[in-house]
Formats: C-alpha cells, sequence, structure tokens
C-alpha cells in the first residue's frame, strides 16, 4: 500500500482495526462516506436504532460495498469511534505552529477541539455510547488523548516553561476540562450565547497557567 | 409531612419527582432498598437489560411495592440519577468543616467525591447511560454540579482568596477536572495502584490553585 498522505491517510488509519483497507482511491472515497455517514446515523439515532441500511443510503452507496469495508454494524462503530479519536487529534495537530509555546500549544489544541465539536456535535454522543456498545474503545479513545496530553505537560516541564512533576494526573485533569468545557460551551451552547472558541480556550489556558488562587 | 432530617430527608428530596412519598418510616426503608437495589442492577446490567422484577429481588421486596412508588423501570431510572446526584452532594458537603478555606473546600470536596466513587463504580455509567435514557437528567445532573461549583469560586474571588473573574467557565472546567481523575483513579483504577483518595485532591488541589506554568 502506498501512503499517498492527506486524507487518504487518516481513512486507512482510522479504520485499520475494524475496515478493510481500500486498495484504490475510489475505494477510499466509500469508505470516507460510510464513515461520515455513519457519524451521523449513530449520532442521530443511537447505536440500536441505528441501521446498516439507512447508513448505506445516506451514503449513496450500494448495501454490497458496505460488506466490502466492515463485516457488522459493530465493527464500523468501532472504525467510526477510532476515527473520530484520528480527527480529535489531526484537528489540533493542524493547529499547531512550530514556534509556540507549550502554553499557546494548549491554547491552540483546545480551540481547535471546541471548533470541531461544534461542527461534529455528534462526536459526544457517539464517543459517550461506545462506554456501552464497546468499552473498550471508549476507553482506549480517553487514553490515547491523556497520553498524548501527559507527553506535552512532561515536554513543558522538561523545557523549564512548566513547573516540574506533571505527569498522568495533571494530563487527565486537562483533558476532563477539555471535555466538559467543550460540552458546555460547543455542544450545550444555547442560540445567541455563542462564544468564540478562541476566548473560551483562552479562559481555560488562563486557569491552566496560573490557577485560581489570588497571588501574593 | 414531618421532616425527620438525615437519610429519610434525603431519599425524600432524591426520589421525589418521580417516586411517590412514603408516608412511613417502613416506607422510607422500601424506597431506598429499591433505589440501592436498582443501582446495582442499572449498573451491572444497563437501563435495557435490567427488569424490574430483577430489581425487586435484589431489594427483597414484593414487586407491587415497586408500583406503589414507581410507576415505571424509567420514573425509578430517573429518580436513581436524582438520588445519585444528591449522594454526591451530601458526601462532599459531609467533608467539609467551617473553618476551611475556599481551596481546602475544593480538596475535601473532591477527596470526598473519589471515595464515593470508589464505593459506588456505577455511578459513572449510570450517570453516562442517563444522556441516552433520559437526557434531561442527564444535562441537570451537571448544570447542578457546576452551579454548586461555580458558588463557592465565586465566594473564594469574593473573599480575596482566589482571583476575580471566576464564574461558570471556570466551575465547567474544576467540575471536568474531578469527573476525569475520578473516572481514571477511582474506576479505572488497576489493583494494586490505588493511590489515596487525599493524595490525589491534593495534586488536583495543586494544579487548580497555581496551575501549571513555572513562577517566574
Amino acid at each position: 500500500m502506498t501512503d499517498r498522505g492527506g486524507s487518504q491517510t487518516k481513512v486507512v488509519n482510522a479504520a485499520s482495526a475494524d475496515a478493510k483497507t481500500p486498495r484504490t482511491e475510489r475505494g477510499r472515497r466509500t469508505l470516507r462516506k460510510l464513515l461520515d455517514a455513519s457519524a451521523v446515523e449513530f449520532g442521530e439515532k443511537g447505536f440500536h436504532e441505528a441501521s446498516v441500511s439507512s447508513i448505506t443510503r445516506r451514503a449513496g452507496v450500494a448495501l454490497g460495498s458496505f460488506y466490502t469495508y466492515f463485516d457488522s454494524k459493530d465493527a464500523l462503530f468501532r472504525a467510526l469511534v477510532a476515527d473520530m479519536s484520528e480527527n480529535v487529534k489531526s484537528s489540533a495537530r493542524s493547529a499547531l505552529a512550530p514556534d509556540m509555546t507549550a502554553l499557546e500549544i494548549e491554547r491552540a489544541a483546545l480551540a481547535a477541539f471546541l471548533d470541531f465539536a461544534r461542527e461534529h456535535k455528534e462526536i459526544y454522543r457517539i464517543i459517550d455510547e461506545a462506554e456501552f456498545v464497546d468499552p473498550e474503545s471508549y476507553r482506549t479513545h480517553y487514553e490515547t488523548i491523556a497520553e498524548r496530553i501527559r507527553m506535552r505537560l512532561e515536554a513543558g516541564s522538561a523545557s523549564g516553561e512548566f513547573r516540574a512533576g506533571l505527569g498522568e494526573l495533571e494530563a487527565w485533569a486537562v483533558m476532563g476540562m477539555n471535555v466538559f468545557v467543550g460540552l458546555r460551551y460547543a455542544v450545550w451552547a444555547d442560540k445567541g450565547e455563542a462564544r468564540p472558541s478562541d476566548e473560551i480556550a483562552s479562559a481555560v489556558n488562563a486557569l491552566l497557567a496560573k490557577g485560581i488562587a489570588r497571588r501574593k
């Protein structure tokens, strides 16, 4: 398989555990359509009510093509969770610039996540439903994100920008902040109160940088 | 109805929206048994597989008694979510002492929550399933907790212990930290790595107090 970068690579990475790998560009597009249609279907109906025939209809793909790539609705769901994890990661990564400080990286990653969650509100419902449909995917999703944050925090400690001793516990705390701020301000934002992602990310970043205690 | 305080009050508060109010002490005990048994049943099997007959069997209560208090499995589930919200609140409250600083209150509330979550690991699964079974209960659960944290943060700002300007956004961030640290260290703690709740709460409290930036 030739790695041609960009979106093709993303599809292949994301779905590799549960989808058969397409060998052609057309196949990659079909797989992408199925994943996108399944996000809408699972997000609207939930896993149990969702159906393969409705997903292929949404995707404009023949039912037979579905089984070229997935063995079952379960396999598609697992591939979708992995795909969403991958998309969260790549959306954060694409917001980063080489000259950012460690703190700016946290702010930019959160702002990108908030934008992503506004565009794909179904991500919360799908990831949360994974706790019941496929607990291992659920746990892997969060463990993978926490591990990435831990590495960033430790790099910041090592460079002297962050205080020493940051690790896994702080990474889970940071992830929790980001997830719940996203739930409140990206997914549950009432109409007319849409605060820009940058503004929210900056407020969370200030909390992360200096905490809440008044400096004496 | 005479408010006789203590656990009776808790049952009545917690279940008032969806359970009929028991008029006798024996009735309150029956209602408590049904809520406790349902927590185990919903935690183990999930909402859809759980059954009223299995819950009454676990509770050692006659099936007819169930319908004295609840109209349906749905009503019991909603009452259980409200009961868990109430128990989270009262476990945090019982850990507080009058002479605590605002920061100590956050630490003690988190330590109490971690102890509670270790004892009642099913709480995560039940609250998370509410997102699908009864979205309004799910949202109310988190909005209520965030509102309590917001009031504590604003009190800390007002007294000058915390910096000015803390509000709803910081409250959701703090709630997210606590929820995800609880998920990792209370619910998903691997055997042999059980860190004491106090130690975890202190590390989160340090993050909350001073953030992660190195002080210059």
